[in-house]
Order: C-alpha cells, then structure tokens, then sequence
C-alpha cells in the first residue's frame, strides 16, 4: 500500500484528494480554487487533447480561438444564458494599477475603470455567436464546424481538483447549421465521439443520454450527455453536446441565405469536455496503491527498474535494460529506464505503482543469468517471470490485456451497481446504502424530479438513449411513465 | 494582384492590416484589442506549436499549467518586474453579477467584492515562483525544466493583429537550476532553439544576440533575442530567452540543499515566443497578391484545381486529380482537392494565391490529353507544365525549393538592408530613407541610447552573439567603443 495514501474504504472524497497531489498530478495554487496542472498530470491531458483533437478534425471540425473577454451586455442577449453563467464569474472592472501615494503599495487606478465590464468566459456560445454573424451569410458558409481548446473561468464556491475547479481547461464546439436535422445530427455525432473517446481512450464505460429539461445547459433544447460511474456509486457526467436550436442565433442575429434566397436563421450546437474527464480517469480505475493508467493514457506505459549493487552491476543491468527498451519502443510503446541512483529499486517500485504506470519490469543480477525479466501489471498486481524470447511480444499484448480488463473492470462494477426499483423505498434505500445508477419510472415533471433530489440528493443522470419502452408508474406519485429513467447521486 | 487589396508600396502598414483579414487568419473582435484567430490562422499557429513544443521536448522539458490569475500582491515582490507588467493589465475586482433592482440588465454586486484582487495574468513568473517554492528542495529537483502554452493579457492602447494585442497566445518556460552556469546555458539554448525553428519552418532569418539593460525583460540580468527584418525595413523581435539571475528565488524564498547540504537560492531562466510570430511570417514574405507560406507550415501545401465544362469534364478529370492527391500525399503532403462547383477556377486562383498555398496545380481536359499538369509556384508565380511520369517527384522537391528560396529572398533583403555607418548623421539618413538594421558604434550609455531613440525612433535591437571585437568611437558622443550594435526601427 502506498504510504501516507488513504484508502478508498477509509474515506474515498480523502483518497482522491491525496492521490491527485500524491501522484504529481495537480495541486492547488495561491490562487482560490485554481488549480496548477503539475507535469506528470498535464502529460495524460495533452495525450487525452490528442485523441480528442484528431477525433474532432476526422469529423470535419477546424479550431480557432476566441477572446477570453465577453463584454457584459453580451450575456444579457440570450435570456437563459444569462442565468446560467454570468452571475457567478470573474469580473474585469479596471485596466491599470499604480503605485499608491501613500507608499503602501499597488493599487487599483481608480482613472482606469473600464465602460463595460469585461466577463471571464465561463464559456462562450455569445462571443462566439456575435462573431458568427460575420462569418455565416449563405448556406455555401454552413455547416460551420469550430472547436476551440481554451481555458473557462466560474467562481466555484466548493472546488475539488479537477473535479470543479474556478478555471479549467477544456474545449468548447460551436457549429452552425441550415437545418434543425443537421444541428440534432451533429449533436448526437459529438455525444458519440465523446462516448468513444471516454471507452476506448480512457477505458471507462458510459450510459449515452438526454437530459431532463431542468437539468439542461442555459440555452439548451436538448441536451446530450455521457454518465460514468466511479467507485464510491457516484455518477459523474463525463461530457455533453448541446442542441441549441435557433436561440443564439435569434439573440445575435444570424441569419443565411438559402439557396432559394430566403433568409432564415441558422441552427445550433455547442459540446464541451474538459479536465474533469482527469477525475474521471483517476476516480474510475486507481486503487489503494495509487493511480492506475490506462495504456492507451499513460505517459509511461512501461517503466524497467534495475535491481543491482554496486556500478559494475549496474552496468551489466543496464545493457539489458537498454537493448529492452529499444526493442518496445521499436514496437511504439513509451518506456522509460529509471536508472537513478539516487533511489532504492523499493522507493521506485512504490513511486510508479503510485504513478499507475501499467508495466513494471524489475532486471537483476539473476535473471541475467537465467535471460528473465521479472514484469508486475498494476492493475492486478500480479508478477510473471518471462523469458527473454517472448516478452517483447508479451507486453506488446499485455498493453491491450490491461486496457480492456480496465474496461471490463469497470463494467462490471457498473452493472453490479446498476439497480432496477419499483418504489421510493426501495429506491431510497438503494440510494442511501449500495449507491450506484438506480433505474426508475418517473412521471416526468419537473416538480417531481426536484421533491427526489431534496429528498435524497439523487438526480436524475439521464434518459438513456437505447431506453426501453415499458409502461409502468411513476414511483413517488403513481401517475403513468412509459420508460425508465436512470438515477444517482453525481459529482 | 489581388482584389481590394492596398499594395506594400502604397501602405505598408494598411496592406498587412488588410492581408491579415482577406486571407482570413485573423479579425478583431467585440472586444477592445482582442482578436478573433480564425480557423486559417489558427491551423498555421497549431503547425508552429507543434514544432516548437516537440523541440522543446527534445531539450528535455515537460509542460504543465499554472493559474491565469495572479494575485495582486505577489507582483509587488520583484521590485523591476511590477513596474514592467502590473500597471496596464485587466484587473478582476469581483466575482459576481446580479439583476438590478431598477430591471435595466445585469450589474455588478457590491457584496462580491475580493478581498485581494486579481491580474489576468501578463506574464507567469511569480505564479510560478510561488508555486516552485514548493517544488524544489534539494539538488535532485534540479534543474526543474517547465514549459506552459497559455493566454496571456496586456492591456495595449494602439493594438494591430498578431503584431501587438490585448491577449494574445504565447508560451512561456520558466527553469531552474542549481547554477549561474546552467542558467545562461539554458537561456542561450533556447534562443538557438528559437532561432532554429524561426530560420527552418518559418524561413525567416534572424540575428541572435543580448538586448541592452534598457531594453531587458523587467526582472532580467540578460534578455537573449532574435531580431527579424520586415519588408518595410523595421526590425520584430520575434523570441526571447531571460537569463533571471536569483530575483525570482530571491523574492519568491526558493532554496534548495546542495549536496553538502547548504541551502542556495536557485538560478532562474523565462523564455517565449508568442502568436506574434504569426505576424512576422505574414512580413517577411507575403507579396502584393496575398500570402506566401513555407511549406513546412503550410496547412494546405499544394491545391488541385479542375478546370472542365460540364459535369462528365468534371468527372474525367477529377479521377486524374484524385490519383495525383493520393500520390503526393503517400509522400506526406498536405494536399487539398477543390472540385467545388460553387466557384469558378479564376475564383479558386486568386483565393489560393490570397492564402498563400506554395504549389496550385491545374488540371484540364487538354491535360488528360497530353498527361500533363499546370503546376504554379506561389513564390515565384511561377508557371511549369509537368508531364505525369515526373510531377510527384517535382513537386516533392519544390516543397524544399520553396522553403529555402523564401529563406534566401529574405537574408538577401536582410542583407542589402544591413548597412554599417560612421557618423551620426549618416545613421539618421539611413534610418530615415533605406530603413534595415543599422551597425553603428555606440558609447554603452543608456543616456546615448535614449538620445538616439528619441531624435530617430530607432532603438538598439541587440548587440550580436557573434559581434567582432572593432575599435571605433561611439556615433553620437564619440566615446571609445569596442564593437558595433544592431539599430533599427522597431515593431
């Protein structure tokens, strides 16, 4: 067990705190609720920037950049917008500071107060859409595909790193489309790209869905989203993808010519991930030991510590170790040879297991002399000794071998946690003692939805898009439902 | 020529304005001195960043992600650097709006004022002295090598695209090391890696050398530069590399134990560059038709356009187009085929010239008669007719031609406007008529310095890595002098 780490039965909110600074990931900054994204941390968000960015683009999306400033009278041009996102913000009132006449110091320059105050995006479909009315005038400019990567600033009260941090990096789509149909598609395309991603990459299952309407983006006609679980029965919404009909379009005036000449107003979407999905990663798979890194994610997937004493030793080892690392590398995996001296093989055995790198290879004098190497997968922990003719080969398989046992690891906590319920009771006893996603018929009234969440602080996650029909009754006033719908506390 | 756009000749200045926006790289926004970069733009900023971060990576630095803002009393503690970046900057004075009482909109709550206000950050080091503080120890935690692509606000009262804006992209390193040394290695490394990717991708030439103390980075012992000739005959600073002495460790407490286990303040490196660079490649080589890119940055390197009437001509020839794509880029090209039928091949010809793709291929019904291809080069305008058995291989090849004839068109105007003077008034007459880099003697006074920046607008760009050692008196007060410096009107 790593030392000093909490465990996840002792405490698991204390767990994850330890683990994300333990493990070099981030930490929190002199700065209320910012957090800094420490190297090793910010190595597996650039790999996850990766995959996504290339996933965007081989669906015809471009990126560009927009200001991190919007005027304040921008919010106020889309209604619902404006109550969702511009009351809790960082807000730019001055544009200078000088030196007090007192000499105690710089101060705000009470000359250099600005007209308008400038907002700190906390996200940015306004600036975007008051820069699309530029851009959009026939249907030959749609549909118009953007991403941008950025940084978005809300004045979180209660931050938890990663998790809801004041800033955060993520990427924002803003697409713009000649037909309601079109911008669904897209919508839905993106939920499923961001569903992809989050399986494949991250190797954590998710429930594809739609939001309820009070649980929608400011803005919103639909939302989409995917749900995943962590291991203390908690959902967690990895990403969403909006359907944002004709709003923003109608509040910034952008209108196209149609092919007819007539002028109608263009269709929305907007779909958004962001270093949250580091929560996710961590929340999903580590364990009492520290980080476990999918392969696909992991800066280093395979770390060869030399066991050893004295330097001639150490050079024996190291010719090994060497002609090994090249080997894998020539196969494309990362592979990093730690040959410090400066630390103990026990202190480095702890330090990646605590990292969650996937493979670990321990060399010694020994296996020398037999052609062995002594490999640990860390997310069984199991050992295996294997010969030198096949373990190139072998951990190019255990790569896969890990990424799908993750996968499946944490399928099946899903499914154990995953509980059909006929009545409140039994929901709420669900709830309270096994967690997990509880799937119920509800009357679908908002009311309803709200007289749940204060009484058991469960939400509902979503309306799986694959929902089956089913008639039945809604569990806390019996009216009629004709599907179910899924249930849990969430992050 | 292309349409609507003002020539070098006419107004240099309005010509770069207008470039900027036609070719759709940049525009600005509703926001005072923000820009919007555009997708264009940004696809060429992403290609500059690619190379930039892997050849940081190469010199062994890792990336992480620090705060965007600062709180306002960490800029009081390096003395030279608050009075460089806290005075124009954008000021977060709360943190919440609200409805007014009076319903005319959104205002800013009274009750949500900050304690400590907060600057949009300009610049990172004291965010990240503060942090490294916590970092760094001993010796083993050196020396700590960190890079961080960020956004950055300065709040500029004359702002122009790319060259000077309220934020701007930027990256800056900030490193640590156990030595003055290791420091000034590092700061000279990363101003040949500047100069390195500055020379190779972009094909701009640029002189290395050391800024004089008026003109160092506040905070700075050294500010190593590389200095880039406009066409208009004015210098741009296009990267810069701080060697920070201990200021940084000193007011930030920063101590780490040598091995003999004394505790000593670290030594401390910054260096960036920044989406001006953007403007510098639009400079240098861009031509009263549009822009000229090198290939290696080039998001499109070559472009088929068809040329048929009717759709069976369409067709014949779009088989013959769709080969030739596939097989340029087997080679690794970025080649786009614009079979569009919404414009015509003239159209596509200026629009490609406008956004500067290297080689524009033609391809016509006579074409397919003959097996041949119109192939244009964008720098040279020039036009060859290739037969099919060799156009693969001579297009691969003009990708380097190209590059390096953009290269050498601009050292040769560097060159002729490089002009070594004696006397003072020969100096002003240069700066006034020819323009360029002016090599002149020079007393090391910043008094003398001034002088000449206010009677001319010319500022000393830097004094050469590889400067001769030559004696002389300086221009203006005929003091002894040892060596020349670099003058020039400046960006």
């Amino acid at each position: 067990m790593a030392k000093n780490l909490t465990t996840r039965g002792e405490d698991y909110s204390k767990w994850y705190n330890e683990l994300v600074i333990q493990a070099d990931l981030a930490e929190n900054s002199g700065v209320r609720g910012c957090m800094v994204i420490k190297p090793y941390g910010y190595a597996i968000w650039e790999k996850m920037q990766a995959e996504l960015d290339r996933m965007f683009k081989e669906t015809g999306h471009q990126n560009a950049y927009f200001p991190i400033f919007i005027p304040k009278s921008y919010f106020s041009k889309e209604a619902s917008h404006v109550d969702g996102f511009a009351k809790e913000c960082a807000v730019v009132t001055h544009y200078r500071l000088k030196n007090a006449e007192d000499g105690s110091g710089i101060i705000v320059d009470p000359d250099a107060k600005l007209e308008e105050e400038l907002i700190v995006r906390p996200t940015s479909e306004t600036i975007i859409w008051d820069t699309y009315r530029k851009w959009i005038q026939s249907y030959r400019d749609l549909p118009l595909l953007i991403n941008q990567w950025a940084n978005v600033v809300r004045w979180e009260m209660r931050t938890r790193l990663f998790l809801r941090t004041t800033e955060f990096l993520w990427q924002e789509g803003h697409t713009a489309h000649a037909t309601k149909k079109e911008a669904i598609a897209e919508a839905e395309q993106m939920m499923n790209v961001y569903a992809e991603f989050v399986e494949n990459y991250m190797a954590v299952p998710v429930i594809k869905g739609t939001k309820t309407e009070s649980e929608r983006f400011a803005g919103a006609l639909e939302t989409y989203c995917i749900e995943a679980l962590m291991q203390d029965g908690k959902a967690l919404q990895a990403g969403t993808s909006h359907f944002l009909g004709q709003n923003f379009a109608k509040a910034f005036d952008v209108k196209y010519a149609t092919k007819e000449g007539k002028q109608e107003y263009v269709w929305a979407t907007s779909w958004g991930v962001s270093t949250r999905l580091m929560g996710a990663l961590v929340m999903t798979h580590s364990d009492d030991n520290g980080l476990v890194l999918p392969p696909k994610l992991a800066p280093d997937q395979v770390v060869i510590v030399p066991i050893y004493r004295g330097e001639e030793q150490l050079e024996e080892v190291s010719v090994v170790a060497r002609e090994l690392q090249k080997e894998l590398r020539a196969k494309g995996l990362r592979v990093k040879f730690d040959d410090r001296d400066t630390q103990k093989p026990g202190w480095k055995f702890n330090e990646y297991e605590l990292k969650g790198v996937p493979v670990r290879i321990a060399i010694g004098p020994k296996d020398l002399e037999k052609g062995t190497f002594e490999v640990a997968r860390r997310d069984t922990l199991q050992k295996e000794v294997m010969d030198k003719g096949v373990v190139v080969d072998k951990i190019v398989a255990l790569m896969d071998e890990i990424q799908d046992n993750l996968y499946n690891r944490a399928l099946n906590y899903r499914s154990e946690h995953t509980t059909e319920v006929s009545s409140y009771d039994e929901f709420k006893e669900i709830i309270d003692t096994k967690g997990g996603f509880v799937s119920a018929h509800w009357d679908g009234t908002t009311e309803t939805e709200e007289r749940i969440k204060n009484e058991t602080k469960a939400t509902i996650r979503c309306i799986p898009i694959d929902v089956k029909q089913e008639e039945g009754s809604c569990m806390v006033t019996g009216k009629p439902s004709s599907y179910r719908v899924l249930f849990a506390k969430a992050y």
